[in-house]
């Protein structure tokens, strides 16, 4: 005998919820019947209809319906849907979210009251680019040294300003507009283009990786406004191209997670990743690398992501999701051993050089590479370029803020982090 | 109360034997005891010491010892390795294997018997460098129309030797020696080189796509001995790279399958897939387009894998295997619609684009692209590189025969699929 379809309500009839009502009602997904579709608006039309009977304006009617086994929330923002998720939970029912700033920021009561009352919480939808790996994390989060790092470009809005800047020379104000006029960003691009969405994708990735619930909230982030063309050049030269990137590291226990814009080889599966895709990449505790592209947004790839975890529901597998919540060791961000790109900005003399190369020394700090180019006549300062070796932030942080008080130094240095192996 | 860790059985004790026994014994995992390690030769020195007591020369010392959980079977080839995989089935055991020929050509019998013994079969090992994508494979095969198309290159080897020859301008021979003094190819290369390697892999996506363990025997095959630095150079003129392909196309519910050497775009995944490493490229029902770029082989990744496969098992999570035998409609070469390199060597004479044109289009072939160069004074031939619109490929075998009979062509025409979307 086939057991009863499962009931599902879709709380939040925007795009995404359209394109999953389209996915359950239009096309039809076995083991699922689509019972209720909950907006606040339901009067403007939408791509695709359902009965009239089957609206509603209250999510309550969606939460409270004892028929309903499973509640999908799509209206994004932490309230209502906090409410609507954990009632929802508290009900009995599974719950299917693509809101990871919701996740991100209050997973630790969502998750442990998950836990708590066995019940499942889908968030393949709250970062679509890279949730085929979900299961690999998850199996990973087994063995606790089973990663090294993890480098990941989650937003597409940023990575294709950073392409267009990259491919044609634009700066970043006018990549913007471009991405705004082509519907790649939004009015107010912020969230974006300043890592915090970024970082609260990172944020589940950790809690999955790591099997703890215990959201990371102290992430350093940096954005990608003061990415310039001449870095970009640069760069270039050097063999690296520059891409927000996610980034999740592992010695011994202890973890670094960061957002920054950074230098990545530019054949390596990062650098090559053009316009909106996000991608990562896995190394392993043996030292193997494996990779994933994928749309990072975009209706079908969302609706797609839930569909996969009310399949997951229907079969009786578990959903990824950490559960439980024991405290993670994060390392100081001074203790970071990465290698650095660092923009000197100095006056064309004799001895520049030397006199850095001093202050590196005493800071422990190899440099792997320099460019600089002869300055025209008319220009009585010079961008030095310097990539190190690894070396602890701490040092470098203190090094260039010793280099900035040179006299020789005629504006403030700019670093940006290398993610590739040491030369 | 823990439940009690599962015994496990090596058979197998070679490269790949002495990774996963590095894995279970010297590492740990969870769950999991290292119970019997089997060898035909247990006196050679391995890189990892187990005790002399736990070595056997006889697998049935694994198979037959009701203590044993689990079997990995590790020897290779068909026999003796489907009569250790269905014995152990028989007593109950579950199975996890790396090895894809067996599978590929017994895993009728061997899927079927597990399925009806409620055994588990793991085989992520069998093709390393996809079985991240597994899960979604898996998912997929739920909904019938759920994918249009998986592209994917899936041997190191011949990647390996196509890179060489692209960025380094060698011929297939000189390619493969090299490939061989650096131990990434067999000294003899056939299995990998005439893509039977690729078949069999692509053998088992097509059954995790469909859910059947009725493998695929008839697909074509072609190898990549006669890809030449020519082609490859036109090919890169054109914007593409020469790859050796799995193709899996889908269309209301005919499936084609075929391993080919083909263009794709050098700016595609596969296209800038460098080395050994293998890659896949799955395009959805929605015409999403995901990809996943892995090592295709080496002991760690391999001993990862059977871990995966160990850990799902401990863990009470269904393996991904096909388990059931559904007939799939399999879509005749002939009406496979690709597009298409055709490289002609015709006389240096007017009108021989007309009488090709002719040709195609009484064929119904749209011309997309042509290179002609000018000739070199001594030669009386010259290429003429012309690709073509989406068509059938029953109808350019025919028009190809049909140019290859006129009087102005002084050579076979070569022909090589190009995977891209029409222009």
């Amino acid at each position: 005998m086939t057991p009863a379809a499962k009931k599902v309500a879709v709380v939040g009839f925007g795009n995404i919820g359209a394109g999953v009502v389209d996915a359950l009602y239009n096309r039809g997904v076995t083991g699922i019947e689509l019972a209720r579709v909950v907006d606040i608006d339901i009067e403007t039309p939408r791509p695709v209809k359902v009965p009239r009977e089957m609206l509603s304006t209250d999510w309550r009617e969606a939460v409270d319906d004892p028929e309903i086994d499973i509640v999908i929330e799509l209206i994004g923002g932490i309230e209502p849907a906090e409410t609507i998720v954990t009632e929802a939970l508290r009900k009995g029912k599974d719950v299917v979210t693509a809101n990871k700033m919701l996740l991100a920021h209050r997973g630790e009561t969502i998750f442990s009251l998950a836990s708590e009352l066995g019940r499942q919480v889908g968030l393949r939808a709250g970062f679509v680019g890279c949730h085929t790996l979900i299961h690999e994390f998850q199996q990973a989060g087994v063995s606790a040294k089973a990663y090294r790092r993890v480098y990941a470009i989650l937003n597409g809005t940023s990575n294709y300003i950073l392409s267009t800047m990259t491919s044609d020379g634009k700066g970043f104000e006018e990549a913007l507009r471009e991405a705004q006029e082509q519907g790649l960003a939004e009015p107010d691009p912020s969230d974006d283009v300043d890592g915090e969405d970024t970082a609260n994708k990172l944020r589940l990735v950790m809690s999955l990786i790591t099997n703890s619930y215990r959201m990371v909230q102290d992430i350093p982030v940096e954005g990608i406004r003061k990415v310039t063309i001449q870095d970009i050049g640069y760069a270039d030269e050097l063999g690296y191209a520059i891409k927000l990137v996610g980034i999740i590291e592992q010695a011994n226990g202890t973890h670094h997670v960061a957002v920054h814009p950074a230098l990545v080889p530019k054949t390596s599966l990062l650098g090559s990743l053009q316009g909106a895709s996000n991608g990562t990449e896995i190394e392993d505790e043996y030292g193997v690398v494996s990779g994933l592209v994928a749309p990072g947004a975009g209706v079908a790839p969302t609706a797609n992501a839930v569909v996969k975890d009310l399949l997951d529901i229907v079969d009786g597998k578990g959903l990824p999701m950490p559960n439980s919540a024991h405290e993670l060791t994060l390392g100081k961000t001074g203790d970071a051993m990465r290698r650095y790109y660092l923009r000197f900005s100095v006056d064309d003399h004799a001895g520049v050089i030397a006199q850095i190369g001093k202050i590196f020394w005493d800071h422990d700090i190899s440099i792997a590479g320099v460019i600089q180019k002869e300055s025209a006549a008319s220009e009585d300062f010079v961008p030095l370029v310097i990539t190190t070796r690894l070396a602890r932030e701490g040092n470098v942080q203190e090094a260039v803020a010793e280099v900035d008080q040179l006299k020789v130094v005629r504006a403030a240095t700019r670093m940006i982090r290398v993610l590739s192996a040491d030369t």
